[in-house]
Parts: C-alpha cells; structure tokens; sequence
C-alpha cells in the first residue's frame, strides 16, 4: 500500500506541492485555515481533506507544511489541534516555509521528544517551480531524517540538498534572499541609468548579459522591468518577510549587511507605492519620477 | 595588400588585442608610452612600432586607442603628436578605453573636423578575453563608422554590437559595472553570512545558484571567494575608476545610484586594505574580523 502522507497549509506553493504528492500516487490527506481551499484541492485531485491540522496528520509518515510565517508554523504544528498532536514515533515533519532557524531548531527540538524527525526545508522556485514540480529545496536535518523524506519530497523538486544540521536550511534561503536583493538593486540601478540616459536598455542587456554582469534576473526580468509590469512573480511583501528573518540572523551573528538592509527599506518605498504584491523585480518602480 | 592599422596603448588588455591583429594578418603599427613594452610585443608578433602615436597612426586605415582614462586618451589622440595628427580623411578611430561619455563625444567632434569617423568601443572580458580573443565590444558611432571597424576588431571579439550614437557604448559600459557592483556586494554580503552561520557555503552556493540568485559572480567566483584570493582578475583600483565616471555620469542624467555609490565606497576601504589590485570580488575581504 502507499504511503500516507499529510500537507498542511494551500497556498500559491502548497496547493500545487500537495497535488505532485497525490498524483505521485501517495495517499494524500490536506489542511487549510481557509476550508475551501482544501475542499478545492480535494476537487481537484482526490485525497482527504481534516478538520484540523492533528487529525490531517493522524497515522501519517510524513507531514509537510508550508505556511506563511514563525507565528504561523508555531500555530499549526503545537498545540492540541497542531500536527505533532497527532503524529507518531518514527514519522517525519518537513517545513518548507521560509522561516526562523530558531523556531527550525525549537521545532526540531520539541518533536524529538516524541521521537519524530523534523527538517526545515525552504523551497526556491516561485510559483511557477511549485506548479511544474521543480522546486529547489534547501534542507536541514539528520542525514536519517533527510533520508525518509528526499525520495517523496522529488514529487515536486527538481533539486533537493541536505545542507547540514537543523535551521541549515533556511540560512542557506537567506543567503539566497540576500543575494537576488544585490542582483536586483544593481539591475533596477543600471536600467534605470540606462533609461535616462536614453539608451536601447534591452540593446544593451542582449550585450551585457554574456560576461560578468549577467545574472538569471538580468535574464528572466529585464523585459518586464523595462515595460514597468510587476504583476506577477515572488511578492514584495515575503521578500521582506524573508529579509527581515535574514536581518535578524545577521544581528545574532555578526554579519554586516549594509546592502541587504537598504533594499529592505527601498521595499518599504514599493509597499508604499502599493506594491505589497509586485515582484520583487519591481525596486525599479520606485526610481521613476 | 593587407589593410594598415595601429594600436596605441600596449597595457594588460591592449597588448594580446595588438598581437590579434597581427595574427590576423593586419599589418600593425603600435605605440606604447613606455618604450620597451613596444620593443617586447614587436619581438613577440613581428609588426613595426612608432616613436609617436601620430608616427603610429600615418598612413592606417584603422587606429585603435587602449589606454587608461579620460586625460590618457585625450593625450594620445590631440595636439602635434596625437594621432588625429597623424591620420587620414577617411579612417577610422577606435577607441577600448573605458572613459567617459563626454570624452567620447568630444572626440569624435574634432576627428569629424578631419573627416576622421570616431567610435567608443570598451571591452569587457577581461585580460582572459583580450587574450583569448574573446572580448565582448559594446560600440557608440555612427554605422557606416562601425561598417568600416567591425571586421577588424572580430580578430579579438567574440561579440561585437553597435547600440546607438557616440557615447552610447560608454553608457552601455557603465551599466555593466553598476550591475556588477550589486551582484558582488549582494553576493559579498552572503558568503560572509554564511561563513559566520558556520555553513558549508560551496554546498549552498551549488544549490541556489540553480535559481533566481545565480549569477556569472556567483558561479566564477565563490570559490576564490571563500578562500580569500583575490590577486587576478579584473583589479578594484580599475573598478573604482569606471564607477567614478558612472556616477558623474549619473549625476548629470540624475539617475539615482544609492548601491553602486556605497559599493564604491566600499571600494575604497578594500584599496585601504592594500587591495588596489585584488579582483572586484574582494568586497568579501573589507567584511573579515
């Protein structure tokens, strides 16, 4: 018989990850805050929907989550009605939500106790990785841990790492974050030059793009950049969720992020521009007079 | 009989870009202010030197300038022994350096005087691609200028692309190096988080550079990066130089440049360490305890 597993949380990312499960031919029983969204998912793909996230989890080997914050994680893993209630010894966790490595670590910590495995394992990939099954997914973990889960997690990733003890997962997303903020904030500058200056940007970018200038958002954003249409891709507002858990990890360890910090406060500009939802390739709107 | 051209300025780049043509089979004359470089590349390639770049530039079809800055360019093109002085109605004046916009235009007013067409034609690449002939053109002028130069420089070009007016390869040029400036910091800015974090930076670096962070800097550099090797390459006393024209550049457009400005900056504290020849990715190095 197939294996039972549980997916808590169907957003823009989890709907889409949890239905790779189902049509990988797990046995698949969803949870949402918002019912109508699991009675969509299970419209959609077959499987069971719970009433909460312990009973989602009951009897099953593997229970991913994929929600939107710490607070959030928190609230659906412990607790009475949270996962862990309903889990049992031997079965594995998996967050991919961008999240804390401390609350990784507490969590990890906490289901010990019980004697579950759990891994933070933060995905990349957008949306669109979520609906064609090819996430990047960044793990922390036990080696054992990492083991029960990879070959179900290949259901929705196209690479899938384990990158060290627990909370290993989300550094490296961060480090992912604050990389793409350097990328984008040269990229949105040099377009921006270019467009006063009067020059064919897209010209320039076909030429630029083939030495050590270019980067995938020079490649995949110029365009739409060039056109101002932001209505689409990874969301400003998680960006600085994500920068902000990034901003804080840094303090905890010493690591200056002068950059990382002042982009942070150019995607407050956006947010005020009412760009809560554009793509993070949108610091560029900002610069227009 | 083959075409006649000359090369003024024998630097790291100007140097193996002199010795293309030649093996190209142009017949070149060069220049270089200190002497023996001359001496040397004429033992090296065959071909003639001159005592001036006027001399240099009689009787050329072609005449290629490759030297420091804005005051060395105008030096070797104007007054009695420049080589405006030395050319014919009819060729054609290219000039590598990176300089600015302005010098660019300047020029090619007073070589129209002579019937002198003018192109500002900076490289990217590196010393690698000079040598290799694997340059990257980005060209400003107007085209039948290009028609006549094109051939003649796809001896060390790779890519070769006419963007607009004078000037506009100069501009082109500038929005590289604002690009660069933030994928380095940004990527500056991570390895030093997670050095810090204490994770195995290599390993995420292969993962995320799968996806909307990676980047030219993060696939050929991490790893000289995370070693602290920084004697190669393309030298920061060099980048401080081009982004200097990029901001003056930008004030006059007023384009906004926050990043790039405090990158330069942080230029700065790298040259203060010593590090005036350190490639451009040692902004790691200012970051070290």
């Amino acid at each position: 018989m197939s294996k039972r597993v549980s997916f808590i949380g169907l957003g823009v990312m989890g709907f889409p990850m949890a239905g790779h499960l189902q049509k990988a031919g797990y046995q698949v029983t969803v949870y949402n805050r918002t019912e109508q969204k699991a009675r969509d998912w299970t419209s959609q793909y077959g499987g069971q929907m719970a009433a909460s996230p312990a009973e989602a989890a009951s009897g099953a080997e593997l229970v991913f989550v994929c929600v939107g914050n710490d607070d959030d994680l928190r609230s659906v893993v412990l607790g009475q009605s949270g996962v862990l209630a309903g889990m049992q010894a031997g079965a594995v966790l998996v967050d991919h939500t961008t999240a804390s490595a401390r609350v990784a670590r507490e969590l990890e910590q906490i289901a010990a106790m019980q004697e579950i495995g759990f891994l933070d394992a933060p995905v990349s990939g957008g949306q669109a990785g979520a609906e064609n099954g090819q996430l990047t997914i960044m793990v922390g973990g036990k080696p054992d841990t990492f083991a029960k889960a990879e070959p179900v997690m290949k259901a929705y990733a196209r690479f899938c790492r384990l990158l060290g003890e627990c909370g290993t997962g989300q550094l490296a997303k961060m480090m992912n974050q604050i990389c793409i903020a350097g990328v984008v904030q040269g990229l949105a500058e040099a377009l921006n030059f270019g467009q006063r200056a009067g020059l064919d940007c897209a010209a320039v970018v076909e030429v630029i793009s083939k030495g050590a200038a270019q980067s995938w958002q020079m490649e995949n954003r110029h365009q739409t950049m060039l056109k101002g249409e932001y209505e689409f891709g990874f969301a400003v507002d998680w960006m600085r969720k994500d920068l902000a858990i990034a901003l804080e990890q840094a303090a905890q360890i010493g690591a200056s992020l002068p950059m990382t910090a002042m982009v942070d406060q150019f995607y407050q500009e956006v947010q005020n521009l009412g760009g809560q939802r554009w793509d993070t390739s949108s610091l560029l709107a900002r610069m227009k007079p």
